[in-house]
């Protein structure tokens, strides 16, 4: 359908019964920066992706079934459009629609969600960082992803063959999910994990855990509570994280903020992390970050940020991939980018 | 597009000639199900695809060229959204859109379609079963897929570089394809088919042949015969297929109906495989299924089934994989899924 | 979305800011064409993509920030419709957009372009040849892709990382495009190129190199220029290519015509190549194609074409891949094809 335009808001309901509307939604991100990172004493100049916000392609709509019902579905794949990639290496997965793969029912009593998902025990890493877990200072830049602590738990973000269930939205500000995830035999597959949290006026706080299953005997867990108050002339977040597995703990902790400055934002991050056990004492590492973000619109923005990340003994935590990692080394990186998403 | 809708039904015709009306859809199915399957002695619990209707993700459009002629184009791919991935694994094919992939010129005098496709000798195994090839009841349970017979023939369902020939829509209730596939050097990839079929009123019939050429100089030859017939209160429906491969050959039928119930609809199917030649004798097999569906809406449902296999001699088919396989065992599954198509 | 419409032309503006007009259009081409190609004595009947057009699936989109400024995404992935395959090896990348992944930001001063392209050199081999770089009689047949001249480039139609700054349309008729691309650590990478041309009328002409470091101290360089003329009763097609790397060089010049006849259009080409340094003197190759396009719509059209390369020396050039090469032998090809855009 060259030089057309899609429509963006038509309601059609063509399809059956009385009370069906159904919608489709084509959405995305394309984030691009130019990047100069230099780890230990390795430099690189790289083009990347996901620094602002994380780059993805998705399809997603909703049915309403009447009498307070929905179904729904959500598609959405990872890009890395330096080089055009889709999908794959976002923790467990290589699958094309590796962020988020499910269908929906909900009504009044919350909804029901089957399929590749987020887990519980990850959004406080997000939503209590100003960088929504994303770019040079993002306070997940200390947590290991796939393998974490040495176990083979591949949840830190996402899981396969989730059956979700959701609070629903009336319940006072409260909100909630709990998910089970079958392992199929994969190891550090199979997960199960909760999140309660409050949301009300400028606050916004959660709790979260979550366990999976590993190769031995021992489980992986992740526990976390974080949030954000928005002052108004400043929005403050934070989180608290501890994984463990076996002997090995590690905890992390960030503090950000959002600084709202003309038609931008400016935001700056601190975190530690601080681990223990099996050889691991004094492993510690200190990051911080600062980034302006100044917006074009509510989709197009372009931003500048810089991260630093400083690494005790045989820690090893970089702000970017690309230009290796050296134990006990110091991570640093400048970024310059645009953002659209549409 | 985040937050808005796309259109259901505008049509457009911005594109040139006075001629040119366009239509571009995205259309989709995402089926999910949490199944307890048992294979021999091994027991898994494991959320599948594909278990109600097939899912997928497609783009097919048509473009009115006046005269009564029209162009269009048909780009389907298969999901497996437990995982998230989309493409690949189904029979022949690793690609994205594995399913179908198509652009065709249609007139009064039919349909000349030309890219990867189902084959002619496919659909009876479809539309003779109440299940439509899918699920733990399905008579397709009881045919391999890839390397049918031991040969190299990747043509069960599906084929690569086919040029096809649909009859026309008004041959009063006669219907029918021919198609000549391309081998490009592939063994099992050279297909040569055809279906006739009559559809009037409540009956619907077919006779579909289909042979391919393999790194030996037999040639796989499936041939069927299936149909449906709907009585209201019931539509039954059977198919009968044969597979012949040197010396050996597979004679498998099913019988199943579909019964409408309130919102829904019961399903039962009966198959039984024989196989003999090479040393496969006795290798039979039996099948039975039970389904319950109901419709939340007509894109939406919810489902329960179960199905059996009972295997003798070294026959190991199953009602659904990931719990291995084992010969002359008895394989059963029970399910629970929700379907959304868009 | 089943047998439903998507929208073609309905303007939404449902997104924040008074200025913000925003555009998502899904694109694409599915061409396939029936080829018969001999390489030396090897013949092939096979189902080929890319013989008038090359196919592809996109999403792009374009937003309006106000005050003269745009900015816009551009995801396109290659198709092969004769097995539903999609992206990968074009050249450089086997990811999913494989043809292209930008983002940009437009003003008066002209468009700021980041992600995976077309590079600058291309251009002349596309817009200097009436088959624009497709089919039997392309002249680009003459030209290696990846891996040109013993080299590790692998910059020959697009690269990743590039920042491009592409200069506006207002000036008169003259147009350009500067390009650098990060090697990230990849050999045959890491480019710089640029672009500049002048259209006005029935001209269009440009000048354009670029260069690629490798894995040697050898920069890989190519160098072009090409053009069209419009006579109204015909249109000719002219571009001249030097590759060169360390000893070795090849020179490629292809002259075109296409001639509007009825609904359709008549195709001419003759193109030569000459080796020369590091043992491939000599190596020299002559093409010429035919093709008769015609045009069932502007989006839908049938064609037909016959080329044919004769190589000499250890030359190996051919008119479409499968049917192998062979050293200093003759290859020739004729296909019908259909085309349809959408």
């Amino acid at each position: 359908m060259k030089k057309s335009l899609l429509a963006l808001a038509i309601l059609g309901s063509f399809v059956g019964a009385a009370s069906a509307q159904s919608t489709l939604t084509i959405f995305g991100v394309v984030d691009l920066s130019v990047n100069q990172i230099k780890n230990g004493s390795t430099k690189m100049t790289s083009m990347q992706s996901n620094q602002l916000n994380s780059n993805r392609l998705g399809f997603r709509g909703v049915e309403d079934l009447g009498g307070g019902m929905t179904a729904s579905f959500w598609l959405e794949a990872g890009m890395a459009n330096d080089d055009g990639n889709v999908g794959g290496s976002n923790g467990i997965s290589t699958a094309f629609f590796n962020r988020r793969s499910t269908v929906s029912l909900t009504s009044d009593f919350g909804e029901l969600r089957l399929g590749r998902d987020y887990v519980a025990s990850f959004w406080n890493t997000v939503f209590g960082d100003v960088n929504s877990a994303n770019g040079l200072g993002q306070g997940l830049n200390l947590i290991t992803g796939a393998g974490a602590l040495g176990s083979t738990a591949i949840t830190i973000a996402r899981d396969n063959n989730m059956v979700g269930y959701f609070l629903p939205g009336n319940l006072g500000g409260v909100y909630g999910q709990f998910q089970l995830a079958a392992g199929e035999g994969v190891s550090g597959q199979k997960y199960a994990g909760g999140r309660l949290g409050y949301a009300a006026g400028p606050v916004d706080v959660s709790v979260a855990m979550g366990q999976t299953n590993t190769s031995t005997s021992d489980k992986f867990k992740m526990s976390n509570i974080g949030g954000s108050y928005d002052f108004g002339m400043a929005k403050l977040y934070g989180f608290y994280n501890v994984n463990k597995y076996a002997a090995r703990k590690q905890s992390v902790y960030e503090l950000s903020v959002g600084v709202p400055l003309g038609q931008g934002e400016f935001r700056a991050s601190y975190g530690k992390s601080v681990q223990s056990g099996a050889g691991t004492d004094g492993d510690d590492s200190t990051l911080y970050g600062l980034e302006y973000v100044y917006n074009l619109s509510k989709r197009t923005a372009m931003y500048t940020s810089y991260g630093r990340i400083s690494n005790k003994g045989a820690a090893a935590f970089t702000v970017a991939a690309g230009a290796g990692s050296a134990k006990g080394a110091t991570s640093s990186g400048f970024n310059v980018g645009l953002r659209h998403s549409f």
